[in-house]
């Protein structure tokens, strides 16, 4: 298997480059916009996530001899587009929101530039990732936020793809979570890992006493100890007993947490393990996280809700021409007119409005017009630009891929988080928190 | 990046091989067991995918230097257990239900035989790919089975994660869907792929008689055109135009489909385009499938309900010890205490009991005991047997992987969904349409 990403790709973008290529339309240049229509129910903002990763498979976008001579077996594409292809390389640009940033229904979260041939082909990859991993962030946003300080720690690789597990630790780092129990994860993205023992290593053992001492004799007494695999006042006392109250943590994986997390906090106490942590796993959502905030729990592990957006878990992001070259030369807005998908024409830029006495936003303004205006608008007082050159003529531009850019992003979620009004961050069903108003130049 | 596969794993499953190296526990020969508790809300069954991915990755799980040297780095393990991780293969056995096979409730659709060390590795990997395949194929063949015979088509990779996007088209061909837009499923698995051209195409030119035009010249009559653009009746009347009443078929992508369906198979048969198909995509699930029954639609195009497993975006299955070697050498089985999830040790193996008169299944039959008579067990009469060797002494064995094992489980699983009993397939919620019943040997 080769590492290009060429064949992420639907079918009928190369059927389109096929025929646009035929007809001499492919170099017509192209503006192709990302954004959603509508928030899942109930939730009041999402969460950009991705764009780091967009950037990097965008580099790996590369159709070599194993790709072309499939293609060709496979008759998708004619011989002049498996030349188009055997060169191609995205020279065109990109714009957005910086990722980590907050978004709402018709924010312009990315802006595609370039040839119709090298943008089309890019839309199936984009929204791939954009989707999966925006919707995770947004999940994973409501989570550290329910959890008001107390770290969040993120196990759900066993209840995603693969692959796409990777892509969920790193998007609920984005959003704040403070590790993750995937390694590769780890690897990729420079993310913290944490994982101690499941269940299986105490059922190995003869008994609990021996599994206890033989991860205390390996990973110290600072470790966590698993203490629900049999009865849970006995495994506490287990664990003080095996690694002395300088026990790291217990974990409570079963039961009723809010219950159990009191017991158990008032029994370490007794024990003289005072500074031992409580972590709580167990089908955690941010519900039962904010259930949770008046019980002695010290951190969450949060699993199948998180990988899976919490019933919401792709985004509805959609790539669509706004702007083409038409046959006269100029660059014209163009845009559906079916009765349900309506979309609105032309380049678009944006901004968040805030309020000069708090500083917190008060207002998401989407910029739209004339092209050459739109280009050159800059936000003036009391607004703050949320665009960002990400890809100038094919370079993608340093800071946003990597570990650097997961930190990079983090810090700017908080920061775009907090700005929002005040009541924006409930978790009960509620309209965005904020209204998106159209500005014409 | 290296195509390894072995930090697609949680640090827990390290750090508990690190203590049981300490400890000599390592080396217990153990079984593991996956299963899942419950079926999601209302389902009748579900569909195991993945197996043929789980033996595929299995071949690239291997601790290379850029893996070890990272988990060196990082210090997540001891220097024992790297040397360990850089010999290891899994040396061990796995047997399972084949893949497209139906489950159920504690269905033992895996278990994995071996030393504590080389099996509890597997875990993350192994449930990561058995819990997101098998929820998409769960998903798909409630959609297959609502198209009554007429083809369905998987079109969901822009919002999957792009690998997810992948394994989704791959469980949706298991489950009976007739092809799918990602390139990337057709080369991996010889899926057929399919795709003609989006809205950007239309708007890309000048007026619709150029965009169709250009599509007929490129593709020829038998493509299928996208009439949706502006206005149907309108582009119904010029995709017939431009490509004559051969044309292949028209696209509907929005609207109310029913309805739209009755009137362009209307307009087209007025037109003399009576072959013309009519395909309609925009949010299908098997719900809004199963309303287009009576509408005059050939094929049915789905992507956001698919991967998205249609409201059950992963499966519970869990990988649990439930058997291993004490320190009398002997296998006992072993399962964890807590109060809410109570697992039942000891190795199983299945078979479905059917009905001798009509060869419909009756129950499935999950069986217990003394391991060695479970090992020995053969269903009887009346009974098919479910459990098949998949690896030997860490020999994978032939026919499960690549597009053969796509092939034979697409086979077996229409297969196995015929013999349900009547009803099993109404999509309205109830209870998993066979009880699962405990034999003890």
């Amino acid at each position: 298997m080769t590492s290009s990403t060429a064949l992420l790709t639907d079918r009928y973008e190369l059927t389109m480059l096929g025929a646009a290529l035929a007809d001499g339309t492919a170099d017509r240049r192209c503006v192709f916009e990302v954004f959603t229509r509508r928030l899942p129910h109930g939730r009041r903002y999402g969460v950009l996530a991705g764009t780091g990763r967009v950037l990097e498979a965008l580099a790996d976008f590369r159709f070599g001899d194993e790709e072309l001579s499939w293609l060709e077996r496979e008759d998708v594409v004619d011989q002049r587009t498996l030349a188009f292809l055997a060169d191609y390389r995205f020279t065109g640009s990109m714009t957005g929101y910086a990722e980590g940033e907050i978004f709402f229904p018709h924010s312009p979260v990315l802006t595609v530039e370039g040839t119709f041939a090298e943008a089309v082909l890019l839309e199936t990859l984009v929204l791939s990732v954009l989707n999966y991993d925006s919707a995770i962030a947004s999940a994973a946003s409501r989570m550290t936020s329910a959890a008001i300080g107390r770290p969040v720690l993120e196990m759900g690789a066993r209840r995603a793809h693969e692959q796409a597990a990777v892509a969920a630790a790193r998007a609920a780092a984005v959003a704040g979570f403070a590790g993750t129990s995937n390694l590769e994860a780890g690897r990729r993205y420079g993310i913290p890992t944490i994982g101690t023992a499941a269940h299986a290593f105490t059922l190995l053992h003869d008994d609990e006493e021996t599994a206890f001492a033989a991860q205390v004799a390996s990973a110290g007494p600072g470790t966590t100890l698993l203490v629900d695999t049999y009865d849970v006042k006995r495994g506490v006392e287990r664990a003080v007993a095996a690694a002395g109250t300088g026990l790291g943590a217990v974990r409570l994986d079963s039961g009723d947490l809010g219950v159990l997390a009191q017991e158990v906090r008032a029994q370490l106490d007794g024990l003289g393990a005072r500074d031992t942590k409580i972590v709580v796993t167990s089908d955690l959502d941010e519900y039962a996280i904010a259930a949770l905030a008046v019980a002695p729990v010290d951190s969450y592990g949060v699993g199948t809700s998180l990988v899976t957006g919490s019933g919401a878990p792709t985004c509805g992001m959609v790539y669509k021409l706004v702007a083409r070259e038409g046959a006269d030369g100029r660059l014209a807005p163009v845009a559906k007119a079916s009765t349900q998908k309506t979309s609105v024409g032309g380049r678009k830029t944006a901004a968040r409005r805030l309020d000069p006495a708090t500083g917190r936003a008060v207002a998401e303004v989407v910029v739209t017009g004339d092209d050459a205006a739109v280009t050159a608008w800059q936000p003036g007082a009391g607004l703050r630009g949320l665009v960002v050159p990400l890809v100038v003529d094919g370079v993608v531009q340093p800071g946003w891929t990597g570990a650097e850019g997961v930190a990079a992003a983090t810090v700017r979620h908080a920061a775009s988080r907090d700005e929002l009004p005040r009541g924006a961050r409930r978790l009960s069903a509620d309209e965005a928190a904020l209204t998106t108003e159209t500005r014409t130049v």
